[in-house]
Order: structure tokens, then C-alpha cells, then sequence
């Protein structure tokens, strides 16, 4: 084996986000590259990437956004690689990167099993044979490399709204508690948020849940709310 | 029909709690009884019923707290019964006192559906063949009774502690506004409790798992946590 044959370590400057051109993923771009990370947008499209990051960079212009494949912001060796696809393209897209991904890096899984995506309500959740997205981004990604899900509290309107602090909890689910302090890290580091260990990955059934009870409280409020922890 | 067959008119000043002699039906009878209410207290035993009563008034000597039967609690005519029985027992204590309800009540459902009732673990949850503890509460008790569910966040440990300012939130489900107008009436007057509407009684699932996760939270950091929904 010569040394080319060696993986790149993986850097904890960086974070890929799959789907970084949807609401969700291009909040958290725009807030990650405020808080200094690199930040990799990746889409099924890499013209849409390069358009979403052209104007993430116009948003805040001291971050380091650019616009890939998802193949290739996965590949690119950053620590924490974030999916922030819809829920039913999230196997398809997990199945796509795999081959790129390498051990050290950490997938956080954003989906959520919501009515839509089988005709049913955005206030309903689907049931997911292997018990919650978060398990099933598990089944799709290789072993070697950690699956944590979290952010499905956090409003993309809220994230996109720079002036807004952000002021809420998210809830992180993982069967490694290493994996959790990656995001737990990364996280962290957006101004105002606090990371909340909920447990094991499994947790993630309930954690899912709290995502069609606030678009339900939000439809009936006209807010964009989010959840706190109180008594830690 | 004779004057004296006119069932009299429910109380908006009295609360029955059955299984009052549980941690959280005990903690919120306190509560209650400070706020002004007069609580009944129900447990299948009139005498440890009567015993918790004797308790709660030492504890808050202002307060009026009365023990009795399951079935005497819910026939009293108080406006709101609330049942804080455990998951196992809430088909049978809802069909004991089924008879004994009657139009304009409302019964707040605080059960949830945890793994100890099968021989699992308080944070997970056990499937619910109607969806939820409270859709299968719905199922148990006559049509012209209101089922609301709420208090699944509420730690037995902080409602107990007089000193403690409650400082979280509480959702609450149901398929009637006014049935829920009711429950937000007496739940509200408990100081530092705001009554959140997570909308119709099948959000119940989602509510219900709100539980596990706290009971998860509190475990790994040794506390007694809570919820708050922030951007309300």
C-alpha cells in the first residue's frame, strides 16, 4: 500500500450538506458558514449547488460556501456530513454517497417521515418499517461510518433570518457518543442554539414526532416555532 | 320526567383526579388545590384516597382536598376529571366510572403508553392499537363525554415541590375547542403552567412520545426536565 493509497483524514473545518439547496439545508449553510466552517452545498443538481452557494456567499459574505454534487461535497472529507434531503429521497441519496463516504465521517440525518410524502398531511408522521428516518439513514450508510440525526425542530425560515437569533434546544439521537460530540461540536457553534442528548438512535421514533407537532403549532399560530428542554 | 331526574349541572370549581394517589395525579391535586380549586382525590381504595387527601391538605392547609372512590371522584360533577392512572390500568378505571359521568364533563387524559407496561424500559413506548393512549381513553368513555389529553411533560417531582415555580409548558390534545378551553382554564391557573394546543386528540401520538424522551433526558442528567415551545 503506498501512501496515495491513504485516505485523506477527514477535517473538522468542513461540513457537506446534502440537499443544501432545499430550505432546511440552505438555512443551516448560511448559519455554518457565518459561524466559520466551510461549508460544502451539495444537490442532485451541481448547478443548483453552485447557485444556492453563490447566493448563501452574497447572505454572508465572510463565509467559504461552494456548490457541489452530492457525490462530491460527500467525498470531500469533511467530519460531519449533514442530509438534508426530503424524506423520500433520503435512501436514494444516502445510497448514492455511500461509496464516497469514509470511516471518521459522521452523517446527521435532518429527515423526518412526514404525511406528504405518501399523499397524507404535513402534520401526520409515516411509519417507517425500521422505526424512524434515523434508523433507516442507518441501514443505507456503511458501518464505518456514524449516523446521529437531529435538527428536525429548527424552522429554515428561522436559520435564514440572520438577525433572528436562533434562542432553541435540537434534539441529537446516536448510538456513539463520539459521533454525538462531532455534532454536538458543529452545532454548537450556531449562536444561540444548544444540542440536547436524547439517546440512542431508536430515541429518534419519538424526536421525529416533535417535527408534525410544530408545523401543526405553527399553522395554528402563523409562527415558526421550536422547542426548549427546561430544567437542565 | 321530574325535576329530580335532571342530572345536576357539572362545577367548574371542583377537579377530580383519578388515581389521585399516584406521584402526578398527587403533585397536580396539590396544585390544584392551591390555585383555588377543590380537588377531589379517587384511587380504586377510598382509604389510601382519604389518606392522600389528609396529606395534601397538611401540605397546602388552605386548600379543600377530599379522598374518595374512582367512581365517586368522576360522579361528583366536577367540570374536569382528570385521569393519572397508569397505562395499564386506564381502560378499566375509565369503564369503572363510565356510568357515573355524564354531559359537560371533560375528562383530561394524562396516561402514557410506557414500556413497563409490557416489560420494556420508561423510555420506550408501547404501540397503541388505536394510535394513543388518549385516542384509546376516547374509545373508553361514553360519546357525550369530552376526552382531552395533556400533562405528559409535567415531571410528578416539580408539581410536588410547593416551592418550584412549574416554568414549562404543557400540550395538550383533543377534537373539541371548548372540551380544550376547559382543560386550558384549570391548567392555566397553576402558576407558571401555559396550556399549549398541539391540536386534534390523534396528535396524542406525537405528545405521548414526549414522555419517554424526558424520562431519557432526566436519567442522563440527573434532573427533572420540562418543555417549553419558544417562538409562540
Amino acid at each position: 500500500m503506498t501512501r496515495n493509497d491513504t485516505p485523506p483524514a477527514t477535517t473538522a473545518e468542513a461540513v457537506a450538506i446534502l440537499g443544501g439547496t432545499g430550505n432546511l439545508g440552505y438555512g443551516l449553510a448560511l448559519r455554518l458558514g457565518r459561524a466559520g466552517y466551510s461549508v460544502l452545498i451539495g444537490s442532485r443538481s451541481e448547478d443548483r449547488a453552485r447557485e444556492a452557494a453563490d447566493r448563501a456567499s452574497t447572505a454572508v459574505p465572510e463565509a467559504h460556501i461552494t456548490g457541489a454534487s452530492n457525490e462530491e461535497a460527500a467525498g470531500a472529507a469533511a467530519r460531519l456530513v449533514v442530509v438534508a434531503v426530503p424524506f423520500v429521497s433520503q435512501v436514494a441519496t444516502l445510497r448514492s454517497v455511500s461509496p464516497a463516504l469514509r470511516e471518521g465521517q459522521v452523517v446527521l440525518d435532518a429527515t423526518v417521515p412526514l404525511g406528504p410524502a405518501v399523499g397524507g398531511r404535513p402534520t401526520q408522521l409515516v411509519g417507517v418499517w425500521s422505526g424512524s428516518a434515523a434508523q433507516q439513514a442507518r441501514s443505507a450508510v456503511p458501518e464505518h461510518v456514524g449516523v446521529v440525526s437531529g435538527l428536525h425542530t429548527l424552522s429554515a425560515a428561522t436559520l435564514e433570518d440572520l438577525d433572528e437569533t436562533v434562542d432553541q434546544d435540537t434534539l441529537i439521537c446516536g448510538d456513539s457518543a463520539a459521533d454525538k460530540q462531532v455534532v454536538q461540536e458543529v452545532l454548537g457553534r450556531i449562536e444561540g442554539l444548544r444540542v440536547v442528548d436524547a439517546g440512542r438512535l431508536e430515541m429518534s421514533r419519538m424526536v421525529e414526532g416533535l417535527t408534525p407537532l410544530l408545523i401543526g403549532i405553527n399553522i395554528r399560530n402563523k409562527t415558526h416555532a421550536g422547542i426548549r428542554v427546561v430544567g437542565l
